[in-house]
């Protein structure tokens, strides 16, 4: 059986080719926000996302590695970037730091910032229209916006300093997170013609491990150091985000990201050895030892 | 045969309960971004991008106020609607008024602004979807990215307080306005499944009187009053915007923006009766009395 680790090497070189071979070169008209779209998207990211849809594409009967999938794929690497974009904003959570590197408004400025990512989700729903899906793109964009992700985001900046309470936090991880992992595995799984009900449960198994993801995520932030995350360790706390160890301690934290996780595992059961690369990477989620 | 006013007023109307129906109400959680979209779409638009692609898809032998056509004309407004929140925010244009009333980020905060722009996007590109033309998905979402419309944004920022240059204008009102009037009647066209020669005709006719309507928007600028433009007059002087009458002066703006209405007409000639709107809406971009 394929390893994890060169399952995802494989969808990172893959994905990395479609957006090299799609997104406009550097030079491109006007040239600073083309530059931006190149510096944001090849920044460093693991494409776990990417990971998702193809694993979910190939549990489901489809080809690893074919076209249309690698252009949902790319899209939704372009969707992922988009957010961190405006999310690093002044305006909103003011890093200046991602993955190690000074963020998009920080070197390009904060008018061709929001332009960027702007340009990025745009781009992306060109690219995912070109798979000839309309279903898909409808899927991808309930997933993202105002019910989903960006409602996440919304909730996430509004609660800022606010006393914790559990059910913002899940709130808050479902919809800023969980929604497009989701949309990933079903996206991959919609590309295989699967049926409704194995949809379903791919659906559960992602709503499962995209909570779990952002769980160890606050974890992460808590324990992990500055060098390891690639941005400033602690700044959830410092900047008094909602987080699932600030209303529930670290330990109960931990457990309950083991639970999402077994939970997940147990909802892709039905797929046997086909679901060998999904099932590794929701322990993966759990212990993100990359 | 139908006069413009009328048919607009009908256009308005149906444009404005589709958006009624579609968009989520204001009491949806999170409430601040679901009342900031719809604060924004019911601001006094007066709905030029829906009535052109329903004037297209009519002149193409569509039916008027088709349910799809309806969709798409909803998603183009939210689209419209996304570019103005974004170049208002004080990053960018950093406008207090529009239409009148305060601008988003002046209600809501600069976060919920980006955010509340972000979402308007990606909820048209959701009802777009669900015309299942996932071509027009793809038709609207490049006239709209770093090579049209957000392009024009970047460069008109960018250009703001440098030398005035006409190569430059055209640029930025090409991309900035025309991108998007194009797509709209390109839209209207394809939902009537209307002939690639068809469609030529009509994207000269929109890319004319797209650049018009920038062109007239300038010269309003200069010589409207506050009262009538519902913003600040002569803002775009006291910016150092890049303008048709900064390169070439009120009289040459004038001249230009009525040889283009000519040749934008003489392009749907071939439409005769059937293209009395758009012929009509052309002159409308022209003088702008509504």
């Amino acid at each position: 059986m394929t390893d994890l680790k060169a399952y995802m090497a494989s969808v990172v070189k893959l994905t990395d080719t479609t957006l090299e071979r799609l997104l406009p070169p550097e030079k491109t008209y006007p040239e600073s926000i083309h530059r931006l779209m190149r510096y944001s998207i090849f920044a460093g990211g693991k494409r776990v996302r990417p990971t998702l849809v193809m694993a979910a594409h190939e549990a489901c009967g489809g080809t690893f590695g074919d076209q249309k999938t690698l252009l949902a794929c790319a899209a939704i690497e372009m969707l992922h970037t988009f957010s961190l974009i405006h999310d690093d904003l002044p305006c909103m959570d003011d890093d200046d730091f991602r993955r190690g590197k000074p963020t998009a408004h920080k070197v390009f400025g904060e008018g061709i910032a929001v332009l960027g990512g702007d340009a990025l989700c745009i781009f992306a729903f060109e690219c995912l229209a070109k798979t000839g899906r309309a279903d898909i793109v409808a899927e991808v964009a309930s997933a993202l916006g105002a019910g989903g992700m960006i409602g996440g985001q919304v909730v996430d900046i509004e609660s800022e300093g606010k006393p914790a309470a559990r059910e913002t936090v899940e709130y808050i991880h479902k919809n800023k997170t969980a929604a497009l992992i989701r949309a990933c595995v079903r996206t991959g799984a919609l590309l295989a013609n699967a049926p409704d009900k194995d949809i379903q449960k791919l659906s559960a198994y992602a709503d499962y491990v995209g909570l779990a993801f952002q769980v160890v995520d606050d974890i992460l932030d808590e324990e992990g150091t500055t060098e390891q995350l690639g941005k400033d360790a602690g700044s959830d706390r410092e900047k008094g985000k909602m987080t699932f160890p600030s209303v529930c301690g670290i330990a109960e934290s931990k457990r309950y990201a083991q639970e999402l996780i077994k939970k997940a595992c147990h909802e892709i059961e039905y797929l046997d050895n086909r679901g060998y690369i999904l099932n590794q990477l929701a322990q993966f989620f759990r212990t993100r030892i990359s």
